[in-house]
């Protein structure tokens, strides 16, 4: 395929998917959901043709010398895609955001304004090699009302068409619209920039990847990128903290699932209770075989059971079994530490006063700040959300766990009984 | 100046911004209410030192052949910076964005969820000739907790610098932190370029100016960019509107004031109502010199009083007395016609049928959609939300009428008694 025939191939997707939306925009809540337990079965009824596309990704895959942990998110098999089927019931089941009426008030002339969620319209999702992301993302933009263009990565495509194909022929059958899902048929690295420029149909771009691909995106898109960034989590010691408490929470953020976005990265102490503190974590750290990196205060206290951290400890999301440490002098060398550091996801200060937990929250600039609980709590789902797109390290639409209100936008309709401007202004 | 000392100055603004940032996140409403009505009170003071800066600008614009418009934009008196420092105090007596909760839960496992309104942090603002901008844009960010850079255009330099400086020396007497408000001391274009390069300091950028520099904006930056793009709104009288409101309310739409963004720009008239309908709106507008541009079916009823209408002109914001004017076969095709050429601003239908009215606003894909109401109110002093700082023709975090709430993000603040996620998850 030359160039002329990615752009065009793909803008006449889009061209389609803002038709989508607009149908897709008017469906009630019941028809919605019957389309997505149409889709879930028709992942079931194509199972057999799904898991042979996977095999031939696995193949190449194999061939093209993935690792065994890419191999592993690339594969499929009966209770994966059965989860998958589940995944779609469950979002059915959920409230669905379109509709909401988020404000309502009347003007002294009368008027009366609503502020109405609405969907955004045409979203693009860029993706890598997990094959369960080309149904998660479709699945949750239709249920807010959104018409999708999908774009996943080439060790996935046979999976991913032939996932797209289940959803699209399982939900026409319950009137899914035309277009209303589109996965781009190839994966020329040239289609990431012609979505990229196609703001005239694409009303936002997510990019689901690693930093190369969010990087890409960003410096590329011409409309809105939602960017879900690293996690640089940390957990802040208060000289009152409760101990056992403090050690139950610490260990828990760093050990319980370290290769999450949600783990803690560094540990910060308060100086008044480092003493008390730091061996006990330290034991515990010891057991399960975290590596810790410390400043010069910390390994006063460690000794041989930490390493000297370096400045870029400070910076790193390790995702692993390593945790930078830091005793500080007080909670405003803490919080100047986060706001200097963080990627600003989420941060958590553990402490009996509250007074001073509401200082630490008011001062600390992250999406997600925790006072007396785990960062691994920052998560769609035990949010209550249930389902999440992912967790947001942008300020502006979306921050922190994103799910069906983030992928919906407003509108204000707006009601009278004649009012002109040149008679009726209130201002 | 060279580049590259642009460059190292605007990033030292930035760097010194986010630092603001921090400091103004935590002022309450009070102090940030007092340092506004000392901003206020600078501008009063230092009038002479602007109105003295202005004439330098004046002076300058004549000899490079300003039209008398832009002039005019650009001239300050006595009234104009009175005004603008009454607008000030205006602002203070808003309520506070900040602070407020959005909404608040308790999970299962009795953490305690808060989503909380926080400023956005550091907003930059690039724009044009007017030099009130220097101080609408401060103050707005200011009260909703954000630091400000602001690029003003070249013909105002010397204003914009007598502004911000009384905007500063006002504000730092009654507590406003260095650097809250900063305003680039020089124009060249380049400026552009690295402010919309900066995501590491820039929350978010604004453009406030005509199309070009949007562009410009939103092909270089790496942050959101808030659009406030044209307003080709759309009127559409239906078939059972009462004629006498039609055509008050088409009138005000384009009259009231026609170089606007909420103004009229097309007319669509069904055509079981277009013979009673246009001869009678015709009258007015031949009357108050509105020049008339019609699709086949209206020039059949219009006959000498329209010109035709090409297919440019369903796609034109004219900003003046002219007015596009097509009569549809149906609602479906005004609907059609709405969201294929509309700039998703503000349109209205005028109708007695309260079922086709809420089928109409349903499908219009635009951020404010009027039932028997002028698009004229589309407008964030209409709205009661005190100021605006534009018009959003974007769907992502602002649309529409965009003032102090707008100007915000949110926080997630979680509570929590000692919750680790391995022994208390909720899913």
């Amino acid at each position: 395929m030359d160039s002329q025939e990615i752009k065009d191939t793909i803008l006449a997707m889009g061209a389609k998917a803002r038709m989508a939306a607009h149908d897709l925009a008017v469906l009630d809540s019941g028809q919605k959901n019957d389309i997505l337990r149409a889709m879930a079965n028709g992942l079931r009824e194509q199972s057999a043709a799904i898991l042979e596309a996977n095999t031939k990704d696995i193949a190449a895959g194999e061939e093209n010398g993935l690792t065994s942990a890419m191999l592993d998110r690339l594969r499929l098999d009966d209770a994966r895609l059965e989860a998958i089927a589940v995944g779609i019931e469950e979002v059915a089941d959920l409230p669905d955001p379109v509709g909401e009426v988020m404000d309502e008030w009347t003007r002294p002339n009368d008027i009366c304004i609503q502020q109405v969620r609405v969907p955004i319209g045409v979203i693009g999702i860029i993706y890598e090699s997990r094959p369960n992301v080309t149904s998660d993302a479709a699945v949750l933009c239709l249920k807010s009302g959104n018409a999708t263009i999908l774009r996943g990565g080439s060790e996935a495509i046979h999976s991913n068409k032939a996932i797209a194909h289940a959803l699209q022929s399982g939900g026409q059958s319950a009137g899914l619209p035309d277009s209303a899902i589109q996965l781009i048929p190839f994966t020329d690295r040239e289609s990431v920039s012609v979505m990229s420029g196609m703001d005239q149909w694409l009303d936002v771009i997510i990019p689901r990847g690693g930093k190369g691909l969010i990087e890409t995106v960003v410096s590329l898109a011409r409309m809105p990128v939602i960017k879900h960034y690293d996690g640089i989590c940390h957990t802040y010691i208060d000289k009152d903290a409760d101990v056992e408490m403090a050690v139950a929470i610490a260990d828990d953020a760093k050990t319980h699932k370290p290769g999450v976005c949600n783990a803690m990265e560094t540990l910060l102490v308060h100086n008044q209770i480092a003493n008390d503190f730091l061996p006990k974590i330290a034991t515990v750290f010891t057991e399960k075989g975290v590596e810790m990196r410390g400043d010069s205060k910390a390994l006063e206290i460690l000794g041989d059971a930490a390493v000297v951290a370096s400045d870029e400890d400070w910076d790193t999301e390790y995702l692993d079994l390593i945790v930078a440490i830091k005793v500080v002098s007080g909670m405003k060398e803490a919080i100047d530490h986060i706001n200097t550091h963080s990627s600003r996801h989420s941060e958590c200060i553990v402490t009996a006063d509250s007074n001073r937990a509401e200082s630490f929250i008011t001062r600390v600039d992250s999406a997600c700040v925790f006072h007396n609980a785990s960062t691994r709590f920052s998560d769609g789902g035990e949010f209550g959300f249930g389902a999440e797109i992912g967790i947001s390290t942008d300020k502006l639409h979306a921050r922190g766990p994103m799910a069906l209100r983030e992928l919906t936008s407003y509108q204000y309709r707006i009601r009278g009984n004649g009012q002109i401007r040149s008679l009726h202004a209130t201002t």
